[in-house]
């Protein structure tokens, strides 16, 4: 076991240590003089709008990157709370590491994979990160935000890609391994889809509308949790030949901060993705937003409520993600009044698939399947109905849902795979049942408190 | 229990369904492809505000619409840490719950209820909601904000009044019967009062002044949860022939949460307020706003520590809030120094209060009446005393106070009484002993610890 | 024991008082009308900028406050999850007061102690507080924000320094007696030395250079720490005849949840000490504070990783700090890729200077003394090594360490054993044992969890 942290923790450090290995190469030596440059000048706006402008719309920017930040913290509470204290201290430890690895992967080669647009790769590939590739770039880098911004709040989106897979295989994947497939999905598969919409690929050519990610980032996350949850196998003990044995989350808490973050970062999520503080399309994102959350809770509650006769907590927390990445890929385009519509049936989908899967016997455990992928689908044909645009349709949507699937969906079965018969991805079924806590963090989460076993 | 917990669905359904029903009258369909332009059109300033201004002021309007959101995960948060165990889930459902049915009954009729100002009415009404109503409304609102931006920030004002309600009758009321209420409260009760100060109505005129909401948010939400404790009575066991037998909360950290996020949210409740982002009023403003929590943090603490002899963290934390309450209704129009009286003030009340309301045996679990009614008053009261306007009178004030009074506490205790004698609005004794976590979600709230009862 | 309290509690009201009694003697008098002028004229900008411009300016330092305010939750958290259940209601209460005390401290000497600068002095005496010197002071106080904003955010700065010694000497130090150490030391301790860079002293004028504080904020707090520790004293238990026997946290979710908080209001530490909205200052500030945290996180990860052969979080979490603290004297004027240097390096050394405490038996339950100190200096030795701008150097930068070591040390030192010598600054043992919360404050954190005893 030592054995075994060890070599996966000198792996670990070499593939994130690529960074200054790379640099070390001698690439970047003479920017470090340019980057004072580009930092100290006075940030000029070249495109027609005025200083003051241009200032409004990158605090704007740094606001809503910020909010995107906080995601990270919804997202550890709500997979916390959602799952057993004995695995606490493991899942607290993947979301500290994704957003680590997330940046650092992002700024060595996810941002220029994915950017600057206006090319038709389908590999995406137009430059080799920041550290490298900075040389010629203004601090201003369009209307609306300095490159600087620009490249935090994409890199706070392409971690939160991660961090929905993290969920999904939550209490039975092996560390190591999931920080491996983390690595390469944020630095690769991630950046490659969203240049194809957002770089100014062939999808945005074909007319796709995704606004903030419904597709590129929800959907993309929720195929790769899929692909996991197929590789890695239902946690022990859940599907049973009784039937569905429930494994209750530890913290209700903790899940509801979880949501609520989630739910204030999506303020930027959505807002920011207007690349500027447009007063209009940036407040009507708003509400949108806020709308079919509210409309998502109302669906998910009544829905489950009518079914099982209770109130049920977890569906409502449920309902509001929903009704979130139900609207995400239409928030600037979709009217009011629709999105009440297209959060409400997000929250009565959200329901439907949960069961779905637990028939299916495709354990995931947070339910980030059903919230991501299912609704992420769910909100990108919403463009396509209801859209005020009338450039939006229903084909060019469908289109974009495929090509995002056909790459995200193949591309992490293979990862899994890959590491499943090399390091292997599932603890052993002694380490599952103690815990990955004691077993693999050698920790305990919770110092002091009596916790008993619920199975 | 089941049977009536489907037919409690069906009328929260059939309730939060009625903007849909409503709207599938026809009335707003002609509005759909105008909602687009309305979003789509760059924004204007037309009140001879330069678009950077407009801009700025939107965006902080903004920033403050998300920390007052904020507020409801501090709220949810500071109710969940001061109850006990058992009742964990049912009070993370409410809160969710409360700010769902706030966004949606106050788009569909609060809002334009309230707003938009310039009327006299008694009953403020002015018009039939965001879905149906924005035909003719650019984005810029004025010269502060866009119509979107002022219908979320007053909609999340909206639903804290309802939250207000929440912790006071936590953990006996029935669960259907809250909800019910807080439709009822936020949609009609609040946005009336409000017309008549926020919306140009007859308080207005009458020289009321309530900067942030001493009165309109947290004396009206405060009466409301008056009337539900004499309705609903005290917890059982609080009050034994013995004397007051404290129930302690079970999670202090979790209500310190709540405390720094309430404070936190604060800033967007006052700062927001000056409805712009004129540098000297919004920073004068947070400065008062938090010489006042910090001045009523030591009046709790040194009062509370002198009568018991120990340092009661519960009541540093309803200090904070006390002082909070206590300046929002002047914290444009106090000096520093005086805010440092009025949160001082605020913090000895508060203390006195709880236990006044103990001596009455009216159960309040989180003190709530004493921080948001009893300060409300006295902040009410402070800005006649305080002002540095010299139009602020005692006198108007005090006219403030009863206005609001006579319509929220017989509003709120009728609708509590109606509920009493239709579904009813407590739970039963097993249930509350139980716990409304089991009883009435069928869920604990902390899956696998080990609880035991403190009674 | 409950007379001791009361008098503690006079003293605390005495010196928390002060303010009041300061204005009662009649200085300020004259001034309530004159802040009405300051608050209501609308806020021209006097140095060249545009209104507009000014706006937005003050609008990113008052979101750069709110963000700082946060880091008073993050601490509170960090260091309730890190210790012992039965000590967390004290550890909540005394992070309630310090932000209590530090604003209204700060606010009746500290401010003016510190700034406004353009003098030389050391001991950094310039007026009064903002109670009684404003009286000639416009609401615009340069171009990037108000005279209020400028308390604001400068006072949430100044509480940090108190919180950074709360974690250190955690679950055994004397509540009264940290509270009067609190008071003096922000009152006092950290505004002179902050004069002598910020408030443009003699440190300034000999070419030191501190962007946010690594050394002003974090070293000086950290150097209390020291003073604090090595005055009171290890834990009971900690450091046996047989060795080192650690006392594990009780909450790794409110400890993660402190690093995340303090990450977020990071953006606000180092993005608002650009002390304007200046978008590529702003924002390459930001990317390189993210960009050094993350680099913390793995460089912390790996080497602890590798020593203990498992992934310790606890060390992930202070990993994310030390690289925040490492790259706060530089966040402005060292390049990314270097960026990753100094947040990597961070983390390496927060890990061995953890252990190097614990050798010496010098117990910071919290680890804030590595954090802060250690990390504080290397950050202010990395802007020498690594600035962009060819006027940092080594030297200055050793005098600056060197001097804020030679004030802040002796003078926390000198502190503590006065403190020590008369009310005593360590609980008695049994009161150790048994946990602060029962035997200072007669409460538990927790009612009704089971919680037994780790020792």
């Amino acid at each position: 076991m030592t054995r075994k942290a060890k070599w996966l923790s000198y792996l670990m450090a070499a593939l994130l240590l690529s960074p200054v290995v790379f640099t070390l190469s001698g690439l970047d030596s003479p920017l470090f003089g340019q980057e004072a440059a580009v930092a100290e000048e006075a940030a000029p706006a070249d495109d027609g709008v005025s200083a003051e402008m241009f200032t409004v719309n990158n605090v704007w920017m740094m606001v809503a990157t910020f909010l995107v930040f906080v995601m990270h913290l919804g997202f550890a509470m709500l997979e916390t709370g959602l799952t057993q204290a004995k695995n606490t201290v493991n899942i607290l430890f993947k979301n500290t590491m994704i957003i680590a690895i997330g940046l650092l992967t992002y700024a060595l080669m996810g941002f220029n994979l994915m950017y600057p647009g206006d090319f038709n790769g389908y590999f995406g590939f137009a430059g080799w990160g920041i550290f490298t590739d900075d040389a010629g770039i203004t601090s201003a880098y369009n209307v609306g935000y300095t490159y600087w911004t620009d490249f935090l709040f994409q890199g706070m989106f392409a971690a939160t890609a991660a961090t929905i897979v993290s969920g999904a295989v939550a209490e039975r994947v092996k560390l190591g391994s999931f920080l491996i497939f983390s690595v390469i999905f944020v630095a690769v598969v991630y950046p490659v889809i969203g240049s194809w919409k957002w770089g100014g690929g062939w999808l945005d050519a074909a007319g796709f509308y995704d606004f903030a990610g419904s597709t590129l980032v929800h959907s993309v996350g929720g195929w790769a949790a899929l692909a996991g949850v197929i590789v890695i196998g239902a946690r022990t003990g859940k599907y049973t030949p009784a039937g569905i044995s429930p494994i209750p989350g530890h913290s209700m808490p903790l899940a509801t901060v979880g949501m609520f973050l989630l739910w204030l970062g999506w303020f930027g999520f959505n807002g920011g993705s207007v690349l500027s503080a447009d007063p209009g399309l940036t407040s009507f994102t708003l509400v949108t937003t806020c709308i079919a959350a509210a409309s998502g809770i109302v669906g998910s509650t009544v829905l489950s409520w009518g079914i099982s006769g209770k109130p049920d907590l977890s569906m409502s927390l449920n309902g509001a993600l929903a009704g979130l990445v139900g609207i995400t890929a239409g928030a600037d385009s979709i009217s009011v009044m629709n999105s009440v519509y297209v959060g409400f049936i997000a929250g009565l989908i959200v329901v439907g698939s949960v069961m779905l899967f637990d028939m299916l016997k495709l354990d995931d455990p947070v339910g980030a399947i059903s919230v991501h992928l299912v609704c992420g689908i769910w909100g990108t044909l919403a463009v396509g109905i209801f859209s005020m645009n009338p450039d939006h349709t229903v084909g060019a949507q469908l289109l974009g849902i495929a090509a995002a699937a056909a790459l995200a969906f193949p591309a992490a079965l293979v990862l899994f795979l890959a590491l499943k018969f090399t390091l292997g991805v599932r603890v052993d079924k002694e380490e599952e049942l103690k815990g990955l806590d004691v077993c693999e963090h050698g920790q305990e989460a919770y110092g002091g408190f009596q916790i008993y076993d619920l199975r």
